[in-house]
Formats: structure tokens, C-alpha cells, sequence
């Protein structure tokens, strides 16, 4: 004990700037995982009775996404993240992604901690597990607590500090000594200093002066607050167990307390130690999408740090009843207090170089106005105000508006997002390994498989993708597989072109350099070619790679299957970029119209790409008699360009339902000539698609996209990421 | 009947001059195979009584290397092959392989038809099979006929047309039609002009006259050649049911006529169609290490067309009796009739436009100058001269001065031919699918594998070299199972560069470009560096990548362990190029003498690199008080280079067994890590090399070199492409 509190003083400002003062910035020095409370609630504001979506995986055993203690009352739960930042962007996302579930549903999260309106008790159901123990408990905690307050819901914040960070300060003292005093230190002071958080953050109003009935004395917790004794791990254990044999709590998990210690799980053997603090004294903030702005998870970070790092009788004279602030707001005398409290914050943030933008002037400015208090904000309106649930259709628009972005992860590839969501949703636990390279590692259970850019798994083996990527290889396998595919011959640098051309001359042809990529360096024949065409084509194509192919042309449209585990999922085309005339406008306009659609940008973080205006355009509309300054008939479809790739603006159309079976048989012997298990294969046939149709397999893809079937611009979308962690075994089909 | 003479006469010159006449040269219109058989001898020219070499396969399934009647008279057989030239390298590939497995064993090819010297008749083992129907076949043969018949050895030419050519020159007719009309025209007109291809390539002597024992009356051949009746399928097939049903022959495989018609494998109910020519009166030409030349399979492929497009009645004209030739050579008048079959054989090549070069000429000069007569030089020595033995050494020297290369496949890369040249001493059938991209499809019984360069195959994942490609990643997996790497960091374009740097400084450290290949842009500083040199260090692998690594230094020797399945299989350490002085030599002196070794080169076609004199190398003498013209004393040994990259002239050297268990265990763990199945691990660990050695895991590598451990500059060579067969379930442990 002695030698507990003989560390905990080492744990100071001093031995901050004696390590140099830049250890918050050169490396994470704590992590920070955020639990969400949320009722889900009807358009109209009443608590939903509609079952959890099962579209959201099993409560169970989602790490992410659950239900606390009722049905409705649902439960995000971020991992540990290493800034208060990182944490709030991860939180956004699980929000987005059940906003964007919930959506089609007719249902919302309502913003606020204190119920929106509810149906008679007796309607409103406990949350059901698979595991018995769990129902049981909520039954239990039903009998013993009024419904009004197990819906009350909240935000709780599991903070700690890393072992290095603690270290580091505590110049060399044993580990598990340092923990225990750094945590315990950080406990007692952040008691004294509770009724500065809950005034700050309080947005649960009751009455005329309440701030925070979950925190009031009428609040959610159990009644052995008080007993809980925070010197030593030994001495709190004690109080615990006291508790429990007195019957004033179930189980440890009813510590209805502001602040837990949370231990590691049992070690073989070995006693347990605690490993985080758990904050529980946060209301919902109504104001923000998630619940909490990321400012104030900055100020609750940095008040850890504080607490930590300030000695205990300095706290002991800021010292207050947090329950009576709960219920009364903060007296002037208390308003003082926080203002210095506030100062000594900001110092505490300079000495750990530290920048919280915006965390300190917000809170001062709530403490100084009070009427910019969450709190008065929200008494002013009603706690069941029609404003709170025009608050929750806005988050949900948000969430709508880019469905195809992650928050915190939106420099990866969409395709790779997609697969994070479908994670998320399915309950597998991910990591981002590489940014980069957008390498996912995933897990579920015992199962572990890595994927990178969504579509290049464990499933396909390593040589799969080296005989696609060789284009006369592909070609030789397809057709020993009964697969047509163009008839062509290649050119070498020192082959005799006329005599090579000769077969060529006279008909439909296309040429193209071996190894080529977005269209580059391909000439299109269709209609007969001249020698001097082809040779010119040859030459443009050279230009790319010595050897070129030379191939018969193949009327039609060419469509993408893609092909996962031996089942055609999925098939689309792609239309070149188009406008549509109104009679009015010039063709300059349609397409500055056509831009402003919100999945049209620069680059590739959008489903579709901005068209451009470039001189193939010009010359295209020229081969119409067109310019851009030409006006267009009231519906009249003018192409811009011939190529349809994406990235020139293109569009994807969903095909999968109007495609003939057969042509999907023929994809999936496509991809098992290459032993492929996801693979996209590029299939042209001739319009109007029929049965009995001829067709031409142009290629098979061994990274296909999967955005084109998750977001086609016309047509239904297709969960391909779901499909393909199904095909590794991830989730159920 | 009627219809097939009809079409046989269809098949002449002007059908090629009507297609266009560039019919050879645009595209294969035959396929060619060869079977040679050889006596394996002693060193001494006796025929050798030890079995066929185990590491030559089975001989039961060996698609490429077998047995004929006797254990040993091995037999080398060629898949068809386009050409004459293609299926002669083939040939020379399947003979130095043989020649070198057999040269450990102090046993050499006998290069003459002829036998050499034999031992008593009961020590000559018939060829043990695993079938007993083989078995009994070779036993009732030796009842039969004479062992010394049994021993003459030579050259069975498969050959066919292709049928594109034949449908080309038969002008729409029926495609079955056409072969049978096409093969049995060319077997009747071949049977007109056997006398002419005998004489010219007779090269069995007998007696003062007989040019071709194998052909004459005496040879190898079953009493029914002459009750053969070549004018439809049918009437063939009758009249080896009228053998079969007298006792001539025991078995259709007994047919040891001149010219054999092959049929197809008889498809499910169909009649047979005939598919090729077997030609069996090619005698062993001992001048030639592969029992034949090239010019002389580009004459029979020419006497072949002769035959096919040549009226019957025309060729009618030269028939004489070929036994009276290979018994007593041409007669003058044979020899004038012989002459002009030559002029028209000519006119033919330049019909179809093919380029002979040397086989008209060299049968010319046979035939002009009978002294140049293969026979007559045979005959000249005699056929048990101690010259045979020194040209069958000499052929086994050329075969084993470049044992890394395999003609005909020398184009590909070194690790592919070994994998070639493992895949047919193991039976198992192989093509190369793409060259360019060095794609193996190796097939064996019913499996069927992929290789690409050598070491890319089904055994790995997609994902595994994706893994590995990322050296952030790569790191991580490796700490993540408890194996130690460098310390480090990563630096990013806009670091603060004093903060990061700082806690490198004064120490050893490596700075080097995220993605790095061979060495480039890499500082190692094996000193304590300053702030000045790291940065300066930075400033150049900023010019390789964005993205930089700095690691702490680890000191020792740099051990590539090669893990197959799981199993660490061979290690090899690199040694920088180096000279060992005379005393009188200078430096330069000295690496002229060491490029002068026969696996040195430029470029990578052998398993060493020239070294070359350049600046870097300059420098490093400098660094020893030493240039180009310093001369060494005797022993001493001067290091050229610091980097032992073998492109920069290093030398591999085996280190296999002294390699310590522990780093073998830690090299699989490594492999382990990525669920790699066959890896490359560099491991740098300080000599002397003991099991408790401190080492760092360098990085993992997803396409490791075989080369260093097949050929090993020192040490033992360790047959790493024969292990990874084993790993791919090709060839048994």
C-alpha cells in the first residue's frame, strides 16, 4: 500500500517534462473505445417494438453492434482506439451503418438519453439472447429497476493508459505496481472531480434545475456507489464482494457506478489486474449524430490525464457532490471552481503538447453561459420535443448521403469499405493491417483469413491470378475448356506484318497491345479494316507493349459476371457516359447537371466519376455533328464517348435478372478453367439478349470490383462483399 | 475406294500452289516424335548389367524415358513437336539429361546401332516392368529371336500432318477422308522410295557391302512386312489379322515393318483412324550425340511431303527393293535415280517454301562421295572401335559442361529448367505454357498443376505474397509470432525528421526505401551514425520511395533458409565476389581469370555473373589501400565488394548443415507466419554460428531463388525443384 502510493507520486508533471514532454505526440499513449446507448424508435417517436434487424448480425457475439437491456434500446461498441479522434470516427461509422439499416425500416435512433415516447410496459421487451444467462439477467433487472430507467440510455467510455506511457513516467517501477497506482490515482481523483464532468456534459434535464437525472440521485445505478473502496485492488475487491453478499447488486456487472475499474480477465491462475477505467456518468448528447462530439471526448481524455498526473490533496480541494450538481446545475461557487479547473486542464494539455481543438473554449463557453448548456438546451425545447426526432431524420440523411463512405476509413478503396460494413454488420471482428494496400484481417471464432483490395483471398491460390494476367495463356485454357473466345493471333516485334495481317484484312477486327489496361492503345474495326488501318492500329498499339494482339471483332455489349465459389452473383454492363436532351439546354449544360449528381467526383471515392470534357468527347460529338454549345431535343440520348471504363465516366447497370442462364453457366466455366473462386469474367453478346445468342469470352479478372454490383447506377444492388466473406466462411449464407 | 484415290490425287503440287504456297511457314502443318534407343555401356564398352537408374523414374510411366526389350537399352522418347529442329532439341534435352544421371555411375550411351561388346547371353537381363503382361512380351521375344537382334538399336520418327493442312489442300473434303487418304498415299509412295532414305542414312555396316544390317534381310523385322496391304484401312487391317491369325507375329506391336501405320485409340464404338506414320528404319548415327541430325529429320519431313503431294505413278517410276540396298548400297544406277529424287526434293522445298539447311546438301555429299557414307566410315573403324567409346565420352562432357541448361528450354528462366529437367526424370508430362512468363502445366496421372517460375504454385494463396510484398505487414505477422526482426520505424514524407530520427542517432542503424530490390538506395551504417548521416541516408532512399525505413543494425551473416511445406529444405549463405592472390597476378588479372569459369557469365543464363570492374568496386578497393593493378600476395583472400548480391558477382555457397536446428525452426515459423508453403526466409545471424546465437528476421520471400541451392558455387548442391514436386504431389518423397 505504502509502496502503491510512493508510485502514484511519482505519476506527476514533473516526471512528464523530465521524459521530454512530447510522449502524447510521438506515440499513442492511451486508447479509447466508446459504448453507445440508443433507443430505436418509429417515425412518429415512438419506442420501436420491431425485433433487433437480423441484418445486423447476431447480438451475441457482434462485437460491434448489440442490444443492452431492451430489444430496442440498441447497443455500438468501437474497439480500443488510440485518440479520442480515431475513437469518435469509429463510433461514427458503426452510427452510419445502422442509420443506413434501420432506414428502409421506417426506424431511427433517438438522440436523446432520456425514452422518447413508449408503448405500455408490458409491450416493451427485454432483449433476447441465445444465451439463457442473459435473458435471465434483463428479467432480473426488470423485477428490480422501473422500465424508465433501464431505457435511459448513455455512453460509456473505457479509457487506458499504455504500459509504455506508464512506464516511461514511473522511471523504471515494476509494471503491474505502476498500473495499479497509475489507475487507482486516476480513480479517486476523477471521484473528486465527477461533479466538474457531469456539469459539463449533463444532458439529461429534469425539472426546472436538473442536468443529468442519470446521474441524480434518481438515476441509473445500483446503491453500492458509496461503498466502493478505491485504495488498493485488494480494498476494492473487498467492497465489491461486500455488495454482492448483502444483495445490493446481482453481479459484478450491476456496479451501476460513474466510474468502474475494469480488470483483465482472469489469467491462468494468476490474481486479476485492472487494465481500464469505465465511464458511465455520460448523457447522450443530443446535438451530435453520435451521441458525443468528439471535443468532449478530447476534455474526458484530458481530464484523465489530469486526474492522473495532479496529486491527490491538490484535487481534494476541488472536491464536490456530483449528485447534487446532477440535480441543481453548478452553484456560482462551483462555476468558479470549474473555471479553474478548466485552466489547470489547459496547462495539463500545453505540458503534454497536446492541441484539443475546440474541447476547452466549448466546455468554457457552456460553463460560463449556462444557457448553452446541453442541458438548458434541451429543457428549453422538451425532452419529448418534435425537434428531437427532426434531429434524428437529419442524422439519418447524413448516414444516407454517402452510403458508400466509412467514416475513419475512407481513404481505403469503396470496395474495401464495403467490406468493413458487411463485417461490422456480420459481427467479424477486423483490423486494417495496411492503408496502402487495403489489407483487411479478419476474424470470427477460430477462423482467421486476410483479404486484400475486398476480392484477393486465401480462396484462390497463388497462381490463379499469373495465368489471367497472361492474356494468351488465358485464351488457351478458355478454349480448352469449350469457351469461345475471339479468334485472333499475336504479333511479335519481328514478325512479317503483311503476311501476318492477311487474315485480318477485310474484316472486323480489333487490335490491342498484350498487356493492356483501361482501354489504352486499342483500336475498335467495326466495320471492315484496310492493311493501312491495321498497320496504323499495330503501330498505336506498339506504342504499349512489343506484342500485340490481333483478334476478329465481336459485335455486341460486354457485360461482367462476376463469379464467387462456382455461382455466377452478379452481372452488369456498363454504359458510356450519356446526356439527356431537354430542348433547352446545351450539351455544356446536361453535362455540368450530370456532374452535380452526389455520386459523380474527381477520382475514385465516389461510385461514379466526373465526366469530363476532353477533345475524344469533342470528337465524338463531332462524328454525331455535335458540339458542346449544341442544344438537345427534349429526350433525345446523346452518347459522349465510345469507351464505357468508369473512370472515363461510365456507368454500371445492374443485368443479373434479365441475363439468360446460360451465359452465367458459361462464366462459371470461365473462372473454373483458371481453378478462379472469385472472378469477374467479360463476356460480349450481341443485343437482344437471347439463349441462343453467340458470345465471345473476352477476359477473366482476377481483383474484380466490386462497387459496380454494390452501387450500379441503374438497377437493384447486389451485397457482392457480403457474398464473398460468406464464400470464406465468415458468415453464414 | 474409289473416293479416297480421288482424293489422294487431289493431294499434289497444286493444291499448294492454289493455297498460296506459305503454308509451312505460317504455320506448323506436321508434328514430329521421336523414340531413340541406346545401349548403356561401361566405361570399358561393355554393355552395363546394373538396372535402369531408379532416379530416372519409373519406366512403366515415364512418358519421356523408358526402356526397350533389354534393362539396358534405355529408350528416350519426345512428345510431338512442331518441327524437325523442335523435336531435335527435345531429343538433345531427354539425351543430357540421361547422360548426366549416368555419368556418376561411370556409364556412357553406346552411339551405334550396333551392339558393343556383350557379356555371356544369360548375364542380359530383359527390361523389368511393373506390369507382367510387359514382362512376358520381352520373354517370348527372346525365344524368338536372337538376343543380338533384339540389342540393334535406333530411331522411330513419329510423324503426321496436321489436319488444318490437309483439309487446306483437300479443298473441303470429308476431314476423315482426307486423313486416310493423305497417310496411306504417303505410307505406299514412302514404301517406293525406303531404298533411297536407307541408303542415305544407313549407318548399321555389315560384311564388305551391307550398309544397314537393321534393313537388310537379316534385321530387325517380323516376317510379315511384305503381306501388308497398304490400299485402304480396311484392307490393312485385314491383312495383319491374316499374320496375327497364321502366327506371324504374336501381337500387332510386333509389326517391325519399315513403315507402321498408327492408329488412334479406338474412341467409344467408332472405327480407328489412322493418326500418324511410324517410320522404323532409322539407324543410330553414331557422328551425332543424339543418334541423329537435325538435317536428316528435315530430309524425312521433306521425303514425307514428297511423298504425300508426289503422284503415285510418278514415284512408281523410282521403286526399288530396299533390302537389296541396305545389303549391298546403292548401284550406280540407283545412285543416278537417287540424285534426281534429291533435285525433286528440292523443287518441293521451294514449293512449300521451307528452308532446309544443310539436309539436301549433306545427302548430296553422302551420295556423291560414298567414303562420306555414314555406313562407310563406320565400316572404316569398325563397329567395335575404341573410337565409339571416346565419342560417347565426349558426348557425355559436352553434356555435362553446362549441366544447368537444358537445350530447347534454354531461353527460360535457370529454376524452370530445372523444374523441367526434374519433371522428366520423374515421369511426370510437362509443357510450357507460356515462355515469356516462364508457366509450367505438369501433369501425373490425374493431378495437374501450374508452375511459374518454378516456385509460384497452388500450394501458396493469393493472399500470401500480398502479405509478404508489405514489409510493414511482413513485420508485424513476424513479432506477431514471436520472431525477431529489426527495430524500427517507418517514415512518411511528412514527418518531423529531428523527432523521428532521434532515437537512431549514434547508433547502427539500416535506412532503407519501403520497397526495395536488390540493395538499391539502402545505407547500412555498421557504425553509429550521426543526425547528418541518417539524414543524408534518408535524402537517398527518398529517391526510391516515398515511404522509408529505419532500423536499428543487425551485425552478422546474411542465411537464406529455402521452407517447403513447412520444412526448412536447404540454406545457403551469399559471399560478395572476391579474388585470392598469386603473388604475382594484379587484381585484374585476377577477375579475368575468375570470369573465366564456366558458370560465369553476364546475365542471368548461369548460376554465376561476370564480375565487373566499376566504380562501387573501385571505391572498395580503395577503402583497402588497394586498385585494378595492385598485385596480392599468394593466399591472400581480397573482398571486391561489400554487397553479395549474385548480380553483382556474388557466389552462393551451401550451408546447410552446419546450419544450427534452432534457425532451421525459426525459419518455419517465419514461413508459418504467412501460411507460406514454399518461402525464402533471410535471416542475419552473427558468426561464429552457435544455437544460441542472437538473429533477426529480414524479410520473407514469396518467389525464392532454387538456383543457389541447386548450384552452389560451394557446398553441396540440393535438389530443391525435385522437393517442391514433392510438395505438389507430383513425385513421391
Amino acid at each position: 500500500m505504502k509502496n502503491h502510493i510512493g508510485i502514484a507520486e511519482k505519476l506527476n508533471r514533473e516526471s512528464i517534462l523530465r521524459s521530454g514532454g512530447a510522449l502524447l505526440r510521438s506515440r499513442p499513449n492511451c486508447r479509447i473505445g466508446i459504448e453507445r446507448e440508443s433507443l430505436r424508435c418509429t417515425a412518429c417517436g415512438m419506442l420501436s417494438e420491431a425485433v433487433h434487424p437480423a441484418s445486423l448480425g447476431g447480438k451475441d457475439d457482434n462485437p460491434y453492434i448489440t442490444t443492452d437491456w431492451a430489444e430496442s434500446q440498441i447497443e455500438l461498441i468501437t474497439p480500443p482506439c488510440e485518440s479520442p479522434a480515431a475513437a469518435h470516427r469509429f463510433l461514427e461509422m458503426l452510427t452510419d451503418i445502422v442509420l443506413r439499416e434501420l432506414a428502409p425500416r421506417q426506424e431511427l435512433l433517438w438522440p436523446l438519453s432520456t425514452p422518447c415516447r413508449l408503448p405500455d410496459a408490458e409491450r416493451i421487451a427485454c432483449a433476447r439472447f441465445e444465451e439463457a444467462a442473459e435473458n435471465t439477467r434483463r428479467r432480473k433487472l426488470r423485477e428490480k429497476y422501473p422500465v424508465e430507467m433501464l431505457l435511459l440510455s448513455g455512453i460509456h467510455c473505457n479509457f487506458s493508459f499504455t504500459d509504455e506511457f506508464l512506464r516511461r513516467i514511473a522511471d523504471g517501477a515494476d509494471r503491474k505496481a505502476v498500473r495499479e497506482a497509475g489507475y487507482l490515482k486516476t480513480a479517486r481523483n476523477l471521484q473528486r472531480l465527477l461533479w466538474f464532468a457531469v456539469g459539463l456534459l449533463g444532458a439529461s434535464p429534469a425539472g426546472t434545475t436538473g442536468i443529468s437525472v442519470r446521474n441524480s440521485s434518481a438515476g441509473y445505478k445500483s446503491a453500492c456507489s458509496a461503498q466502493l473502496d478505491y485504495t488498493s485492488v485488494a480494498a476494492y475487491c473487498e467492497s465489491v464482494n461486500r455488495c454482492l453478499e448483502t444483495g445490493l447488486i446481482a453481479a459484478p456487472s450491476e456496479l451501476y457506478t460513474p466510474v468502474r475499474l475494469r480488470f483483465s480477465e482472469k489469467p491462468t491462475g494468476g490474481p486479476v489486474e485492472i487494465n481500464r477505467l469505465e465511464l458511465r456518468f455520460i448523457d447522450l448528447n443530443p446535438f451530435e449524430k453520435c451521441g458525443i462530439s468528439a471535443a468532449d471526448l478530447e476534455l474526458l481524455r484530458l481530464l484523465l490525464f489530469h486526474c492522473l498526473l495532479t496529486g491527490e490533496s491538490e484535487l481534494e480541494r476541488f472536491s464536490e457532490d456530483f449528485e447534487t450538481v446532477a440535480e441543481n446545475g453548478f452553484t456560482p461557487g462551483q462555476r468558479e471552481k470549474a473555471a479553474e479547473l478548466l485552466k489547470q486542464l489547459g496547462e495539463t494539455a500545453r505540458l503534454l503538447h497536446v492541441e484539443i481543438p475546440g474541447a476547452l473554449e466549448g466546455a468554457a463557453g457552456r460553463l460560463h453561459c449556462p444557457e448553452h448548456s446541453y442541458a438548458e438546451r434541451i429543457r428549453k425545447a422538451g425532452t419529448l420535443s418534435p425537434e428531437w426526432l427532426r434531429r434524428a431524420e437529419t442524422y439519418r440523411d447524413d448516414a444516407l448521403a454517402e452510403a458508400w463512405r466509412l467514416p475513419g476509413f475512407d481513404e481505403l478503396e469503396l470496395s474495401t469499405q464495403c467490406m468493413i460494413r458487411e463485417a461490422v454488420k456480420g459481427g467479424i471482428h477486423f483490423e486494417v493491417i495496411s492503408r496502402e494496400d487495403n489489407i483487411l484481417r479478419l476474424r470470427k471464432g477460430t477462423r482467421r483469413e486476410y483479404v486484400v483490395q475486398a476480392t484477393r483471398t486465401s480462396l484462390d491460390t497463388y497462381v490463379t491470378p499469373l495465368l489471367m494476367n497472361n492474356k494468351l495463356v488465358s485464351k488457351m485454357l478458355l478454349r480448352e475448356h469449350g469457351i469461345h473466345t475471339p479468334d485472333g493471333i499475336e504479333l511479335r516485334p519481328d514478325d512479317d506484318l503483311a503476311d501476318r495481317l492477311r487474315p485480318f484484312i477485310g474484316k472486323r477486327a480489333v487490335v490491342k497491345p498484350v498487356s493492356t489496361n483501361y482501354g489504352i492503345g486499342i483500336s475498335v474495326f467495326e466495320h471492315p479494316a484496310t492493311e493501312e488501318q491495321l498497320r496504323e492500329a499495330v503501330r498505336l498499339a506498339a506504342g504499349f507493349d512489343r506484342h500485340i494482339l490481333v483478334e476478329e471483332f465481336c459485335p455486341g455489349r460486354e457485360f461482367r459476371f462476376l463469379v464467387i465459389a462456382g455461382k455466377t452473383f452478379a452481372v452488369t454492363f456498363r454504359r458510356a457516359c450519356h446526356v439527356v436532351g431537354d430542348g433547352v439546354s446545351t450539351i455544356h449544360e446536361l453535362i455540368e447537371r450530370a456532374n452535380r449528381h452526389p455520386w459523380r467526383a474527381p477520382g475514385h471515392h465516389r461510385p461514379l466519376v466526373t465526366i469530363v470534357e476532353d477533345e475524344a468527347m469533342r470528337q465524338h460529338l463531332a462524328l454525331q455533328a455535335l458540339d458542346f454549345g449544341s442544344v438537345i431535343p427534349a429526350g433525345e440520348d446523346i452518347p459522349l464517348r465510345r469507351i464505357s471504363n468508369i473512370s472515363a465516366g461510365g456507368e454500371a447497370c445492374d443485368a443479373t435478372e434479365l441475363m439468360p442462364e446460360r451465359f452465367k453457366r458459361i462464366a462459371e466455366r470461365a473462372a473454373a478453367a483458371f481453378d478462379a473462386v472469385i472472378c469477374g469474367v467479360d463476356i460480349i453478346i450481341p443485343e437482344p439478349l437471347g439463349p441462343g445468342s453467340s458470345y465471345a469470352v473476352i477476359e477473366a479478372n482476377f481483383n474484380p470490383a466490386l462497387l459496380i454490383h454494390e452501387f450500379p447506377f441503374e438497377g437493384k444492388s447486389r451485397p457482392a462483399a457480403r457474398q464473398v466473406l460468406i464464400a470464406l466462411g465468415l458468415l453464414d449464407d
